[in-house]
């Protein structure tokens, strides 16, 4: 096995210089500040005590500096992965309590193993099934849940533990007048200061400054006593070591969840991955590896007391933004969370809840994305109904039934379009040798005797009758004239066993109507099935031509200087 | 409305010549002939006394003969959905009893109503989706286990009611000293003599003879104290108007059973109708109304008595081949019949179960199609291991765990093949304007600062990280040489928006890196798709041409004759 390959950070330590250490230094602290409030906001969002956030950010991200194939890749809490924390085990226990957090150190523990098998068998491509509407259309839902989800720490009511959007605000709009003013107060002046610092100069930490805001005004102002809910005592030190619960009955429980997790999460992983890497030529992304580096991670982390972490787009962007180079940055920043976990944590005492929720807040409807929905509206109507679908059904019927929905239902999309696929009537565009779709060129000629027929899909099981419909429909619309038929199979990508029935079927029936069938344009890997079934002896290579020009130069009798038959070609053929 | 399109008999009553009834008259008598004995013997395989199966062959083929589109086809009991109906209903009543024979008459109105529903929705495409492979290894394996549920009739050996065909042949090997010699031997005469008389010549009915041939034998050698079980009485007279059971559960009950049977009955159904109407030019099978023909069919029949019927193969093709030219033949096989019901059942009490069972395993056992599962091992490997995992699950798992595994497993074969299509690195053909790939045409023309790439598959979301991977490792080979590359287009049938995502960034990229992208054969759906995404305005029309030479001519900087850019014809477009 080859080390490098095992452990990508080996690469870059061999390599490692002076003018990377700034960068990584800078940009290390830059997201180690931000991972702070983060970190506590984000395990709000898992119905987590804030610690836990903290704990999630020490060792799985120095597993994955270690093991990870992108440099600038900031891993740790994320929201979405926290929301899916929150909506698979808050039906099984209490948020907060002992037995919810073992759980939730448990699904770090599955996750990660769950990844980490993906990687090894090299099933990574499966995050390929995950289409761009789908994607979207998922994200806006989830930030939307997300987003509401911490509507009752902005709010100041205990609102109940619904993650049916409609139910969190019907509640809220009934329960209006149980609002905390000084708590409503804090948020919204924490959503305004972010908001207002990202505008002024990106560069500035606005979420710690919220924070520092939030904390001042409480103990200032004495707001405790007016019923602002606070963060309270945060429990100083490392994480310590244990074991997490591997009794069958929780992993059997939590099996479903982990699942989903691990896909979401690498999901959104390897997308913010694969697009700061698209800026960096120095390195490449692995998908399996990068399965096998969060999967460590997970599993790490997951015997330090961390819950689910991932990738995360936000920091990811700040990472490369403030300069990293390799993976020294995100060490770093775990650095820092050590060091707050060993001395600062007291400072947090006075901390609001309504400034972790007003961080939450900014950085998840960020993520709803009606640009694209509008984009979509217009550039691909079907695609944008795909993305319309996910964003319902993940709202209605939650998080893991709404993207399963949205793979569903693009994939059958795929299938059914290809049972119904785009077919032409080709005719010559005049003086030159192209044939195109008369229904499309005005000027092309057709021929009584004569129809050239295009199908635009790969022919299978689920086609071959509309194939045969829709010829036959051409052939009739031509009347008795007809003599030949040309099939131009160069959008023709793949053949199976039904289709090759059919073809066969299709040319002796043609024949004894004295209509002769002819093939032009047959791609390398159709030939070849063609062959094995035979198919090519009861054709004829002599019926199959390399372009439209040339069969119907032979057709005339006429051998045009380009004019060779595919027999000539077939002979080369050298695989 | 169409009434003609919804009794399509209008149309050949109307046209009714003295030379249509001579052939319909001499098929209807032929297939009714054939069908007392199969009738009792399908019924039987359905766990029904046999006098339901001339029941359900009376009614309901007068329906089809009105509704249908098809003229030959021979509608009634067929041994699949006889099968079906057993395997459906076996765990709920034993088989005989008038619950169970409720049971199945219910299904037959279900089966109907699913049908009607199915062809007035238009959803009669569904059946495409079972592919030939699918079909083949479902079948073979369908007709292995009706063939050996009637081992007990044959060996007259009382085997348990498992459909599981390893269960049946061990209780049979160890209970085979409980042979009744008698029975046995006229099962064996009974194959001899339908085998036999069907070499000699085909138009005499083997199985009516073999019917004669059993109970001659029986009667004459007293074999019923020999204890060879007979059919014993024949209740007498036409089948009475009831009801069906319509209470809910019943009805929920029988909702999965009735679903697989319709599907199955109408696709067996519509396979044979399509292959008979191939030598019939005068009229069309149209599919939905087939269903909605063989829907009334199967509703009208279950107030008859009837249990599920469909179009059958081997009757089908004796009523084609005895002349049949309209859906009078069925009705002169229906009023056989229904004259045998009123007059002859008295005959058929000591018919030996034996010989039904001879009818049905000679009947069967020419389902198993093992040559096509060898053509297709040299044919089409994947769709030979699609046949025989079909096989497998239908004999192990069920017969409608079965179908439903073959389905699924082939359209995920469908899906995971176009996730990493084949694609081809194109050089020119020397003295031509071909260009083809590098890797099977030996002299084909390569330039080092020039890749012409082409991608055999629609691009859409689970392959554009495939195409980018696959491009870019191209690129990587080229080297620094590289100036252009020429993405052919033709066979990129369709584009989603993830595609036109990937599509942007490519271009970008490569610019960025100072490659020139160049498009060539883009196909009209896919430019629209292209043009609605903004995507030919960031490529720019003018890096759009017809034909790769076209492109190469315009990077040489030389106008070929033909040398059109897109641009002169995507203005001509008129749809």
């Amino acid at each position: 096995m080859n080390l490098k390959a095992f452990v990508p950070a080996l690469d870059w330590l061999a390599n490692y210089k002076k003018e990377h250490f700034k960068g990584d230094l800078s940009a290390g602290l830059t997201v180690g500040v931000m991972l702070i409030p983060q970190g506590m906001a984000y395990a709000m969002i898992a119905g987590l005590p804030p610690i836990y956030g903290l704990y999630a950010s020490t060792l799985p991200l120095i597993i994955y500096a270690l093991l990870g194939t992108s440099r600038q890749l900031a891993v740790g809490p994320v929201a979405m992965v926290s929301l899916l924390t929150a909506a698979g085990i808050g039906t099984m226990a209490t948020g907060g309590t002992a037995t919810y957090i073992a759980l939730a150190i448990t699904l770090a523990f599955l996750v990660g193993l769950i990844q980490f098998l993906l990687g090894v068998f090299r099933l990574g491509f499966l995050v390929n099934f995950l289409s761009h509407p789908v994607i979207s259309g998922f994200t806006s839902a989830a930030a939307l849940i997300i987003g509401l989800s911490q509507l009752k720490h902005l709010l100041g009511i205990d609102l109940g533990r619904s993650h049916h959007v409609h139910e969190i605000l019907l509640e809220a709009f009934e329960r209006i007048g149980e609002l905390n003013w000084a708590t409503f107060a804090i948020g919204i002046g924490g959503i305004i200061l972010i908001n207002g610092i990202k505008k002024i100069n990106k560069a500035i930490p606005g979420s710690l400054l919220a924070v520092v805001f939030g904390i001042l005004v409480v103990m200032g102002f004495g707001l405790t006593e007016q019923g602002v809910k606070i963060v309270g005592e945060v429990p100083q030190g490392l994480p310590f070591f244990a074991m997490p619960d591997f009794s069958m009955a929780t992993i059997k429980a939590l099996l479903p969840v982990a699942l989903a997790i691990s896909l979401v999460s690498f999901m959104e992983s390897i997308a913010v991955a694969k697009a700061i890497q698209a800026k960096h030529k120095d390195y490449k992304v692995v998908p399996n590896q990068e399965l096998i580096a969060l999967g460590l991670a997970n599993i790490g982390g997951s015997f330090l007391q961390s819950y689910p972490v991932t990738g995360g787009f936000s920091r990811t962007a700040v990472n490369d933004e403030a300069g990293a180079k390799t993976g020294m940055a995100t060490i770093i920043s775990a650095g820092l969370i050590v060091l707050t976990l060993l001395f600062l944590t007291p400072l947090f005492y006075f901390l609001p809840n309504a400034i972790l929720a007003s961080i939450i807040m900014v950085a998840v409807f960020g993520l709803i994305d009606i640009k694209e929905a509008r984009h979509l509206w217009s550039a691909n109507r079907s695609d944008f109904w795909m993305l319309v679908a996910t964003f319902i059904a993940t709202l209605t019927l939650g998080i893991e039934q709404g993207i399963g929905i949205g793979v569903v239902l693009s994939l059958a999309m795929i299938i059914f379009r290809t049972t119904r696929p785009h077919i032409a009537e080709l005719g010559k565009v005049p003086g030159t040798h192209f044939y195109r779709n008369v229904n499309r060129f005005e000027q092309v000629e057709e021929r009584k005797d004569l129809l050239i027929f295009r199908f635009d899909a790969q022919l299978y099981f689920a086609n071959t009758s509309f194939f045969r419909d829709s010829l036959e429909e051409l052939v009739t619309e031509k009347g008795t004239a007809l003599k030949t038929i040309i099939l131009c199979f160069n959008s023709i990508n793949n053949i199976d066993s039904s289709a090759a029935h059919a073809i066969e079927e299709i040319v002796e029936d043609y024949k004894s109507n004295h209509i002769k069938v002819i093939f032009t344009g047959v791609r390398g890997p159709v030939r070849d099935a063609m062959e094995r079934a035979h198919l090519m002896e009861k054709i004829g290579t002599k019926n199959c031509f390399m372009g439209i020009q040339e069969a119907v130069d032979f057709i005339h009798g006429e051998e045009s200087k380009n004019g060779k038959t595919l027999d000539e070609y077939t002979l080369q053929t050298n695989t």
